[in-house]
């Protein structure tokens, strides 16, 4: 789909915000640490009660390995629904770094708290003692809202 | 999801040559030009009528000029349905370098006419001269099947 940026608007922004805050799951793509090249795999996105992007991952997933590796990602949230042309369903790709919460502190708890709502299947796995949260720390974003429709976002955008 | 690799089986094979087999759109991991960190877009997905597996995408996104500077890519193809644990859907991530395949040639017209007969809504902008195909060669892959279920492809793995 052809990408002119066009200038950031007030609906850019809101369709941008409400990707993140709807986002249950997305794709991640992570520089893989054993070869340096481009990986990617879907996880699960949750939001802090604040409403910062959030994930929920093990340890023994090769995508978290990177993550610890080197925490410069990018996220793709907007999932396609099962009508319609699903290169024109709105998707962001926020580019970000990731920072790994202590699973034994108080940040974990609020974090896992609020998630157990939005992610309820979650229970049978995030006592896993390889389980932890990693939020995402945005510095910018790419928004397509469909056919023609690219806007570059900064992080000031994306925080109401 | 926790990530012990398994032994690939006959299973495990059928069910990523499935997954790529099937693939109409996905998300392609690269290394953004401008920054040198991790970039995602979702793309379209085809397989030439050999069975390789491509896409057909714009000079003037950003993920294009992400691969004319760097071929090396990943794509994670298995979409999650509407129903049930979107992270217990079986997915791959394709490992491979892109390779475009010049619009005035015989190849393009191969592929085009597969392509229209899979994605008969591109015939819209499959004629547009910033439109073409990059066919993607596999260096290896991870399968998750779902939960646990944990596998790492070669490229022998991919092909019948």
């Amino acid at each position: 789909m052809p990408q002119i940026i066009r200038p950031t608007d007030s609906e850019a922004r809101t369709l941008a915000r409400n990707l993140l805050a709807q986002a249950r799951h997305g794709v991640l793509a992570v520089i893989d640490p054993d070869t340096g090249t481009p990986y990617a795999a879907r996880i699960a996105i949750g939001q802090s009660p604040e409403g910062q992007p959030l994930t929920l991952i093990s340890e023994l997933a090769q995508h978290t390995r990177a993550l610890h590796a080197d925490p410069t990602c990018a996220l793709l949230v907007g999932e396609p629904g099962p009508k319609g042309d699903p290169l024109t369903h709105p998707r962001l790709t926020l580019l970000a770094r990731a920072e790994f919460v202590t699973r034994d502190s108080d940040l974990h708890a609020h974090l896992a708290r609020h998630y157990l709502t939005t992610h309820p299947k979650s229970q049978l796995y995030i006592g896993f003692a390889d389980f932890s949260f990693a939020l995402f720390h945005p510095t910018g974003a790419h928004l397509n809202g469909g056919f023609g429709k690219a806007f570059r976002l900064t992080t000031a955008d994306l925080t109401p």
